[in-house]
């Protein structure tokens, strides 16, 4: 088995350079080619392991997402390849599957790989086990959601003015009957655009309704139980705003399967965009979060940590969402 | 920094058992509970990498796809996630953002990184290298698609039987202009869904239109152009043919554009199956792959294939597809 130092002289030039080859960095283009041809002849394989163990740099990234399904998962990873693809960094997807365990399984399974560092959207915000990535120094950037107990960087939406904005356009709208198909309590986002809900209905004197306020797991599945639930109410409401894709799209499916058209018998206002929303008839309502862009600024930020710059940590920006307002949500004036 | 033999000694155990427990073997409780004990206690690190050389496992199954955002990608690693998560496999994913070089590297990168296995879609079905792979016994299954010169185990649809039921639905309610937007002529899927479509054609006696057959990249963007150059024709099709996700949305997208609705002014029959498809009016018709059956099986040949079961090698699965037939085609009768 071939060694650095074979191909080294055989490509005459320094351990170092075929090093800083092998790493990565640029260096001299003749020099680079009698590199290559080298490791080709003596079938040269550089151990990456090794390589982490020498540099300290593995140029791999690791994303853990809660579910690859998930269209807003996606997009922010697309932003992250933008980033980071033409900066040669290797970058693995991971994910949670919807499972704490899971989770605490996959981070422990990229920090023995040796990331450079990980982006990370957590499963909830209440649970999170990250002790050991922290002691090794390896950098985590969350990206749409915070946890507890841990200080990092993070990129997240406005999700408070988020939810306000859509139901201030639905009570301009007329509506007063608004109904809201939350998250998870333990869930920094699911909180966070409640909280938007209840401000909007307070500043527009609007009572709370207790049964117009339902919670429902942001999985796969989710809003299917709670939308029947409130259109099965005595008093329904007229409008009703659902706060994440698969609880906007369940809600969607019931409506059609009980002949309720959207925007005539019952108004709907949902959250995270895809190109197909745009073309229903109606199209639908949604707050869109800029998903490419959280994906861009979170490989930013971990780009920076990654290069040993601490300053303004942790540095947890957050980013407007966007309000498009269709005939989904029916003017009752 | 400690080592498996201080592991080892504290907890009372072999180092044979604690071995075992680092990688991922059954051991009696009360041991495993005094590893974890001691591991924690002495923060003890095993170097996956090593643990790989020694074993030669590495637990890792890696999966490399071309796109991250589309949904038949995501949906087979559901499936592939079904079936190797209950194992303890760590699944890792790559996209190679469409791009062949970028295919090429990461196939290297999950080569360096050891993993046990790896489950590709490939970008192309022409250039592919793999060498490295197959000499260090790396077991590849293919997805979708097979590539030229190698044989790999594949889980695959039967495409041209996919496409023929497709037309001939297109055929049988009328039709006798129909158009199609076909992938690139060097991705295997996009050669055979060509052949299905001719072979429809031929079998009814209908006469094959060049201006009719249009190829169009298997990327984001694809078929904007396609659809624009069929609508624009003197003779234009009255229904229209489009052979993968992307192509499918962006002739809708181009059709709503024009004002142009579907099923009436223009039938179109689309391929891969979306959640929101069947909530349109009308639903679309489509070409459905059974997506997660795919990664389902693929993840089952490769676990035969990495408990060393080479019988029936190269195993070629083609699964069926299923045609959904809507009234986004006109019936002309």
């Amino acid at each position: 088995m071939s060694t650095i130092k074979d191909v080294a002289k055989l490509a005459n030039v320094s351990i170092g350079t075929v090093s800083r080859f092998i790493n990565g960095y640029k260096i001299k283009q003749e020099n680079s080619l009698r590199i290559e041809e080298a490791i080709e002849q003596l079938n040269f394989k550089s151990n990456p392991m090794a390589r982490g163990l020498r540099t300290n740099k593995t140029l791999t990234i690791g994303v853990l997402i809660p579910r690859i399904t998930d269209v807003f998962c996606t997009q922010v990873i697309e932003g992250i390849e933008e980033i980071l693809n033409p900066l040669n960094y290797g970058i693995v997807i991971c994910s949670a599957n919807d499972n704490l365990e899971q989770q605490t399984e996959k981070l422990s399974y990229l920090r023995e790989k040796f990331v450079d560092g990980i982006i990370v959207m957590p499963v909830t915000s209440s649970e999170f086990e990250a002790d050991e990535i922290v002691n090794r120094g390896i950098p985590i950037v969350l990206v749409d959601r915070l946890v507890k107990g841990y200080e990092f960087d993070a990129v997240i939406c406005d999700n408070v003015n988020g939810a306000y904005s859509a139901v201030e356009m639905i009570i301009n709208k007329g509506h007063r009957k608004i109904a809201v198909i939350g998250g998870p309590e333990e869930i920094f986002t699911a909180q966070e655009r409640l909280t938007g809900y209840l401000r909007a209905l307070n500043d527009y004197n609007i009572e709370v309704k207790e049964e117009y306020i339902l919670h429902s797991p942001y999985t796969k599945n989710g809003g299917i139980q709670a939308i029947n639930q409130l259109l099965d109410l005595e008093d329904p409401p007229t409008a009703i705003f659902t706060t994440n894709y698969p609880i906007t799209v369940n809600s969607m499916k019931v409506l059609m399967e009980r002949n309720l058209v959207m925007g005539e018998a019952i108004s709907l206002c949902g959250y995270d965009q895809t190109e197909l929303f745009q073309m229903f008839n109606p199209p639908v309502s949604v707050v869109v979060q800029p998903s490419r862009e959280i994906g861009i600024h979170a490989a930013e930020i971990l780009l920076k940590r990654m290069s040993d710059d601490q300053s303004r940590f942790p540095h947890i920006q957050r980013l407007k969402t966007q309000l498009i307002e269709t005939e989904s949500v029916k003017s009752m004036i």
